[in-house]
């Protein structure tokens, strides 16, 4: 069979690992996909690098509209990131009747829409398996693999930045603003963090599992983001103490009022399998009718391991060229004339359970007092823990682990709380998850 | 669009799940398929027992040859089982031109190369997602997700009734027959457990993993079948105190020698996520060059589980209805011209680690001599522990963990050292891998 020709745009960490991979596993790519596929040009603005990097064995040009508007290219790799020039670019591309293959969350959770809309009008595929959790096949299980089910929850650690941080403020007992500039001199944050750790990636990430867990249209704007810069040493202890793990989750769940889509610090329980992963690793939990609860594990990030990703939807588009468009795997699992426009709720109305932290006088009642405005909410306990204050110190903490609860009636018993003459501070809440 | 029609051949466990999951789930299944899919006929011998289960919604027949030449049927799901009846029937209807899909790992493992031949001449398609891993979609990933990596290898927990009796044993310190009674009262095991504690279930779907993550044909005669059913407790107990669980791994592994094809009790290090996969649950493992290791967990058997991807299985082929044969996956992932013959190695030319563990007489030098035939063999220690003996005993255990060597070295030395007189009794050894 004829070969494949992909035009690349953008040869940064993911499009210099796509065109090693490409090179080095060619022979096994054609033996598995029954033709070569080649990176026949590369745009980059930084032509010399691009040279060094392709060391000739593809053009390379610095506008990528040559590559856009090239005849013979079949496929185009958008690795440039953001929601700008790519935006344009990838319209571009659709609108010349290429199929596009995008690493691109941010594009996809803003523009994605838009986006596969144009893709759906004129039969070509955009392909994204590269845009969430890297070298985890998430797309294709919840698009391809879990087609039997009705999908009740997705729960991901989708974001290594962040997940490393966790992991060495927990192993070394330091604060969050220590663990960062470790992972940012070890490489594992970039030096402007805030989209990693101010919860945006796996937002935008949550945001388009969401959509093809549940066929509803991407909206990231409706999504809850919180990142773990106001997470403190002395929450993850004590949630250890109490048998829980505090990770940067991001949540799609399908309840009778509606999706809670949600990303921030919560605690699991220490001995579910997702709350042992560590490190720069990716994990995403799902829980389906049928199949029950399956969980995919791997390298969120990094070269090789996204271009893995990419390459299979190079693969992918390359045999269903001759498929009619209508037979294809649509873009966001359910077919377009069938989804729904089930709301995404706002956070009041999520449930789920919390664990709070107080500081407090120590004195004969507080507890009494505390317990008795979590009843009166109708917030049932399921664990406590009190701390002797430390060598005759007058103040001390309490930690509530609650059931299940609608997070308004949350608010509402923490103003009373925060209240109370005898509770110093704010009151510290994090969102809990049993996963079961 | 026309819904597909299909044919099951067997309504036990999984075909009931199948029926229900495909009528429960109707709705979800269509707004993804873009079409409905039917079950329009069951064939059972037990006709009674299958009326009462699809309840008048399908025509029931007790002769499967109705179905595989009914013109209106698209595609047959065969849960009969076994290579017997099972094997005619699925050639018959390939040769009717109808596709198959089918969760049966025996029939695959030992007649797979002639299936799959046949299907290709055919131009249908065999789907057998559910035949390995239940409803962990361990053979999408490995044909689809991970195609452009050069695979390393494959260690799997694929068997959930050995995976039950080895968690039960860890946890309540009981032997081998204590545990197998518990899974079969619990309906863990089957009457006749012995494929499952055997290994051969595990090696028969290891064989079909193999196949797919190397592009060999399948060849179940030449994998190493070892059960756990000499296993003691003992050294469930000394693996611990190590840092190792004992579990029945599945490993495929490429060589520069050749495959290694083989199914045993594995020490694996208790800090892997996969060790602590625990009961009927499964895991695979994939070391791949680009993506690096990934890991599939979830429900490796039962109605649902497996019906969840029986069911991907219909839709995948009702989406590839018009691409043309030489488009599709291919059934070995492999282009059939691409297939290579590397040799699977026998069991002396394997490379791993070892757990040994040997009862010897309490006397100054028994651990020297020990150790200069270990030395002797070219067998490195990694670490030893030597017990105290009890109370006043004369004799005591030494367990010796080795570095990585050929396990015909491991065969040498064990013979020399079985062969001394202060070591009492055989050499229990245990294959150990760091999956690294």
């Amino acid at each position: 069979m004829k070969p494949i020709k992909v035009g690349l745009l953008g040869i940064g960490t993911v499009g210099a690992g796509t065109f090693t991979v490409l090179k080095r596993n060619a022979e096994e790519i054609s033996r598995r996909a029954g033709r070569r596929i080649e990176i026949t040009m590369v745009a980059d603005l930084d032509v010399a690098r691009a040279l060094a990097l392709t060391d000739g064995e593809c053009e390379v040009v610095n506008d990528a509209s040559l590559i856009i508007n090239h005849p013979e290219i079949d496929i185009v790799i958008e690795l440039i990131g953001g929601a700008g020039i790519a935006r344009t670019l990838v319209l571009q591309a659709i609108a010349n009747g290429k199929h596009v293959v995008t690493a691109n969350k941010a594009l996809l959770a803003l523009h994605g829409n838009e986006i596969f809309k144009a893709a759906q009008e004129k039969g070509v595929i955009v392909a994204f398996e590269a845009a969430v959790a890297g070298g985890i096949p998430i797309i294709k299980v919840l698009r391809e693999s879990l087609t039997a089910n009705r999908i009740e929850w997705v729960a991901g650690i989708i974001n290594g930045t962040t997940n490393f941080i966790l992991s060495e403020m927990r192993d070394k007992g330091i604060d969050f603003t220590t663990a960062l500039s470790g992972a940012m001199q070890l490489g594992y944050a970039e030096a402007d963090p805030t989209v990693d750790i101010e919860g945006i990636d796996a937002g935008h990430k949550a945001t388009l599992m969401a959509s093809i867990a549940f066929g509803i249209p991407v909206q990231f704007g409706k999504a809850h983001v919180e990142g773990i810069t106001k997470l403190q040493s002395v929450d993850i202890g004590y949630a250890e103490q109490l048998g829980y793990r505090i990770k940067l989750l991001a949540i799609a769940k399908r309840t009778p009022l509606g999706i809670e889509l949600r990303v921030h610090p919560t605690l699991i329980p220490t001995r579910r399998l997702i709350a042992n992963v560590e490190g720069a690793m990716n994990a995403v939990l799902v829980q389906a009718d049928a199949v029950g609860a399956t969980m995919y594990y791997g390298k969120g990030a990094g070269a090789e391991p996204t271009a893995s990703a990419v390459i299979a939807d190079l693969i992918d588009i390359s045999r269903l060229f001759t498929a009619q468009p209508d037979h294809r795997v649509p873009h966001l699992a359910f077919q377009p004339d069938a989804m729904t426009d089930t709301p995404i709720l706002p956070m009041a109305e999520i449930t789920t359970s919390y664990y709070l932290r107080m500081h407090v006088a120590d004195q004969l009642g507080v507890l009494a007092t505390v317990t008795r405005i979590l009843a009166d909410s109708d917030i049932s306990i399921d664990a406590m823990l009190q701390k002797e204050p430390a060598g005759g110190a007058s103040e001390t903490d309490i930690i509530i682990l609650t059931h299940l609860t609608q997070e308004k009636c949350v608010d509402a018993a923490i103003a009373r709380i925060e209240a109370l003459a005898t509770v110093i501070g704010k009151v510290t809440r994090i969102r809990l998850e049993e996963l079961e």
